[in-house]
């Protein structure tokens, strides 16, 4: 069997920083050590080896009005690579009505093509007998122990509190782990229509239609159902002070909640959507939109403080010309922003090198943390003897303007244009496959495998 | 016109402590002062002359399961006046569907017998077009400035988040302040029906179905729906340390919060609700439900502090027989219990003979704070030239032991049974006219009259 | 005995806003009610009449390094009528070793030429057995119930722990309250030393050298010595959040603590300190310095919710030949601002237009609640009869640009200057004499009288 | 070389569960993986395998009034591998005016008798500039990265603010950690000398000397220095909600601080002191002391949450005897209780078993987050190829009562006397060397060696 052998480099991981080489074969990680020698070298000099990024938030080529999301699996997870993500973990979506294995049948056959590995959360997007069965089955034989649910998006994904706490307690039975979008969907409902009523149809509307407030109450409501069913909870892209409080309120109080903090809510503000072109506004619009300085504070400092525990980007990435069809109706601008490749490069520039985080703490939150939340661990997210090979040999001394042009993803912008990026991956491995190469990306159409995932100790 | 003088006393008031005679005339104060003279001398030596006590929140003659809850406005204006309370507030509940105005007429036929003066809030139990409409014409010609919202009590009283914010939107165009029930009734009746099916059926179990979290977070999200409307909010039955966490981070940010605190909350804990005997927990049997005694202390500093603003009882007495409907079954135990007799001398016991209020507080949160709150004041709560002669004379050096035997509330037992107190009126007036004279009952049956309230500067 | 009548006004007290005339002879508010007539009329017509401002915190002809501070208790009281403030309550600061009753002495002298009444405040600069005995007569024979201590100003005013802790318990013996100037001085002390150091010595380095963390910690400290001395605590000028969040928290486990914003720290903000121009920054510089956007909102909705108290100036100007004394050594610029003649029209403009308080907080802020809190109610701070007549008139129409040029304060630059205020005194009246008619200055030097203050209920 | 084989295990370390055989050679782990041979095996079936605790807080032969606490570093650690404890940090304090390379050597002196590992904090216990000079030393050459600073101790070890802030200062460039006994002297001084004059002279009134707010305020304190001073900050004995709460405000802020709780104060409570019987109630007495539930909750609730970081003991044994030098004076009772032997099997029996912790996060708070905290991670606190063989093979069914007959602690008594354990080690080796072997101990006086520590990167 071929070996890699990443020499030279300083292995950093969630716990620990020091100098090794790596061994893999067959995809896993097979030894780590001193002067280890195989077939190939990777040359790691100057180097820091760590777990490959996963993004445990991405949407791609997700069903939109008769069309999708321009990243699928194939562009996305070549995205990913590129910046050091070597798992994504996407969201199958039954459609109202529809059975939760025919979503999952979907989804699988959108993900053949996938570069790197990948998962999949089960969206509930309504309740009855049937999806209460089918729970069981997800959780048991389609290697998925986690649900996410819908407080906004009224009238086509929301849940309501009665069916959110029904839920909340199958997956508690199933070792299951609850995951929500917390914005309260009445309310923005109701703020869309006052604000189209008064002829505000720009894309700062959208902004205005969903204050922090209303993604606070939403996280308050959802922890207080999780813990009345006796589960914990996990709540998604995490933008607001408001929300933060909320989670941190409830671990002082012994509760087990996550929260999700954004790169693009870390490091963008509100005031994009002030800009007088509509095509750089309406580009940025996704749910929760970027908030203020305050904001991006408060989850910094979760992030150092261990109050907030990983960073995802929910990519899901509209064309301009997608974008497009929300001229003259705010509402209409289809939600969503990329992030997949940029993630790990803006974190570490605006995470390590400022120094709010150290480097344990980046692998923590762009990779340990989320495996272990997810129940993939060490499988993913460790420099273990056994581990997968998703690796990502991140080179400190790279830099880079962040441009649409040079980028993976599909579409024709970037919502980081301009930035100037210090940190940059070498190589990135998806179990043991070079897939970046000094820079040079080298993905493999199909590579990727589905990883199933174990429930939790169920009651 | 005859002439009243209360001689001797010390006037008490939220603001003031001096020695002054009082004069009433035509059920009005006329003069404050010094040796005044009249036709009528009420000895106040040894005692303190302050408004009468005002009771924002009772439910007197209640239809419920085709009957009423027992005291009506004639017992239960006869156990206020007894206990110092000069005013009550009552609610007007119409039935899904029915007019907000005919509701109006039922409770003003009700209210006939009432022997002090009352006022009414208005419930929204239903949303529409009748509804929104309607609103306008209670605050402009029936006097009543203030809407009740549930959030609990589903498929009967409850309104959703949309229907809500609906409402206070309407409110906030119309000058009225908004009232919530803040308890999450989907989780509430998820719980019963888990209760019910684990065999809990008795009342310990109303408590375990209505824990504090459920109401924290009703009164999170009723804070947010206020904002998001632009309108003050008046929590009624603030009864635990999150519901006023909730309050009190809201006042910070800004907003205009109410609390109000129920005299058995601070007073009685859940310990009741474990009694071997049935009827004895039953009779506690309210919602919220009695808590522990962390939740007392915040709601006692909450007082002091000025987070919380005033004190009420929730007055809805039923029998031992009506009660005694929900054998088998809690969930059909009728709610409430009185108060409305005990509430100044209870509060006065605990919370200004131990210190933690002055007494000047104590008339603050019985009577000034809320008059101001229902836009009535200095026509009530003030003792004032001009203000109405609804005075208690109180003389602190007065004991009793409560029991049901002795009181004027028509049920047959009483939850405060066996409190020691100390501080009760001499006299209460009630427009002038001397209903407690020397603790004699004097009550006059129709005395009381309607006290229309203006609505608040609208936009 | 010759009457004045404010006639055609609208009365706004704490409490109340209602339109009543005003009679005032000898001095006194005889009369309150509508049509009175007398001897001399002051037109209220379109105006409030307001209990006059309490300024609770100034330093009038202070000594200071061989000199004073420029305004004396006759242009201090000048400035202070002329924006509709009636009574000053100034420190008499011992020097250390110094008798307290000394100090009394010099600062009565000082007093003599007051245009408005004052009180006096006592400071705690040394401790000792003399010191202990003096308070005893501070309190019974000298009118003075308020004890100042400072935890800054190392090597001259400050007190240790063990100092402070003795003088409050006695100021619990005495019924007595104490108040603390908050920084942590040995920090300061230590920060102002690397500054200097470092080659930092302009204005800006005293911000620098005083951030708001050393006030939150001394505040927390001050409030925790007062709990375990079993007396009440009074923050003078409370300038941040991490203070203003001490004594919430503490206000929240059921202390009685206040909290004392000032008109500089509510509207000025630190960039002041960037200016080019070192007299610029220098006339600003005072302890605590003024703060960041995020504080301010702090205050605000701390005097919105309750949570703080009063509004005060600290006056203390010095001018800029005097600030000019620090240059090359930013610890030697006297300390200190003027306020006097802007607190109340600044308040107004930027509190009560904006909205963020009503009509009658801010009188509770500027007046009553100061008045209650060092016990001069109601004979200062309210508009009764019986009370004094400080009373402002108050026109909400108004308006003018704040210039040092026309103040009457006896420095040459107004920290306000170019702020644009609205509503202003149209009458200021001390003790009956019409000291400010339409905006006419005729104030009479020597009118002030000493105002004793009896001490609290003591144990 | 004769190796070790500890088999049939589940290994559990801070951030993994699995089953694998351990292989020990040389007093370090060699090997870990499934079917391992060697020349020793022990039998882990039904155990796990995790790192041996650290206890990073022991006063071993302390000097005392002439004489010194009862155990020292053999029996101290004796008892602490017999619970499963494999390393022990003690302070070194000099006396004031002492060289800190003084108290070294008497503390190397001391230790030459250890049963484990161990190392040393030094305590900075007067301040001059050969203290200063010595941190340097003691930092680059001693491997000592860590200051001990006593808020309280008034007149004995106690520093005040100046003196910490210039220590804080001093470790932040060396790179080195300030630990701090939070407790404000001054007040303690105070309450104490009330105490005993009002003739309070029992162990009950140590409790009432030393309160909660006096530690919080204290922690507050330090907090503010260090953040001032530029410097993270390890508080022991964290035992109260008013100092978890200053540190979880810190964090928020996004400051490191790490908060200490001790196995005494998570388990035991205030009641003890009031134990009719003086020896029961003294042995009890140490600072701070025990607290009430609510306290307790909070502790539990920051190691679950991550607020609070790591378990200690705070090991400081008096034979009764020896406590009873302060028969008649509280404040002459030895502060201390031992806590070595049982920290470990209580924490586990009320952590673990009760499901307040997860095991991985047992090992984390008992051993690797401290070894990472104190900078000696991954030598101690990991199941790691190159790691120390200090391992504990814990058998989760073994049970015992505890009682000071069966202990190793060389006093007459244990403060948790009767608790019933569920959970002890099967075998605990240090570097290799089995001390505990099926409940036997077989320790080897002067196997403990020093463990030098390095110093953080310092600017
Ligand atoms: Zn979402
Ligand atoms: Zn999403
Ligand atoms: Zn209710
Ligand atoms: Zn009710
Ligand atoms: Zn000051
Ligand atoms: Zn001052
Ligand atoms: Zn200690
Ligand atoms: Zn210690």
């Amino acid at each position: 069997m071929a070996s890699t052998v990443i020499k030279g480099g300083t292995v950093v991981t969630a716990d620990l920083t020091y100098a090794a080489d790596v061994k893999v074969e067959g995809g896993v990680i097979t030894e780590i050590g001193p002067n280890l020698t195989g077939d190939t070298l990777l040359d790691a000099t100057g180097c820091y080896v760590m777990p490959g990024g996963i993004d445990p938030h991405t949407h791609l080529e997700m069903p939109f009005m008769g069309t999708y999301s321009t990243d699928d699996f194939e562009s996305g997870t070549r995205a990913a690579l590129s910046g050091g993500t070597t798992m994504v973990v996407d969201f199958a979506l039954p459609s109202p009505g529809q059975s939760l294995l025919e979503a999952i049948q979907m989804w699988d056959n959108k993900s053949t093509r996938a570069n790197c590995d990948y998962s999949f959360h089960m969206a509930i997007t309504w309740w009855g007998e049937q999806v209460f069965n089918e729970m069981e089955t997800v959780v048991r034989d389609k290697g998925i122990n986690t649900f996410k649910h819908f407080m906004a998006y009224k009238g086509a994904l929301m849940v309501d509190d009665d069916e959110m706490y029904s839920s909340f307690k199958r997956c508690a039975e199933l070792g299951a782990l609850p995951l929500v979008h917390a914005e309260n969907g009445d309310v923005v409902a109701q703020l869309q229509a006052q604000l189209l009523a008064e002829g505000n149809n720009g894309p700062e509307a959208h902004a205005y239609s969903r204050p922090a407030k209303v993604e606070g109450e939403a996280t308050n409501r959802a922890i207080m159902i999780a813990d009345m069913a006796g589960v914990p909870l996990y709540v998604v892209h995490t933008s607001s002070e408001q929300a933060h409080e909320a989670i941190r309120r409830a671990r002082q109080n012994g509760m087990r909640v996550y929260g999700e903090p954004l790169i693009q809510h870390l490091t963008l503000d509100d005031s994009e959507y002030g800009h007088h072109d509509w095509d750089h506004a309406a580009r940025r619009v996704m749910s929760p939109p970027f908030r203020n300085k305050k904001h991006q504070d408060s989850l910094w400092h979760g992030l150092a403080a261990g109050s907030l525990q990983v960073v995802a980007t929910d990519h899901c990435a509209f064309t301009t010309e997608q974008k497009r069809y929300g001229v003259g109706d705010f509402t209409k601008i289809p939600n969503g922003t990329g992030g997949l490749e940029d993630r790990m490069p803006m974190l570490w520039t605006y995470g390590v090198v400022t120094g709010r985080l150290t480097m344990n703490e980046f692998v923590a939150v762009t990779s340990t943390n989320i495996a272990k939340i997810l129940n993939v661990y060490p499988k993913k997210g460790a420099i273990l003897v056994g581990a997968d090979a998703d690796i990502v040999v991140w080179d400190p001394k790279l830099e880079k303007t962040i441009t649409a042009e040079s980028q993976q993803s599909a579409i024709d912008y970037n919502v980081f244009e301009g930035k100037e990026i210090k940190g940059l991956p070498r190589f990135t491995l998806t179990r043991g496959l070079v897939s970046v190469e000094d820079g040079e990306i080298k993905t493999r159409e199909g590579h990727g495998e589905f990883v199933a995932r174990e429930p939790f100790h169920a009651v």
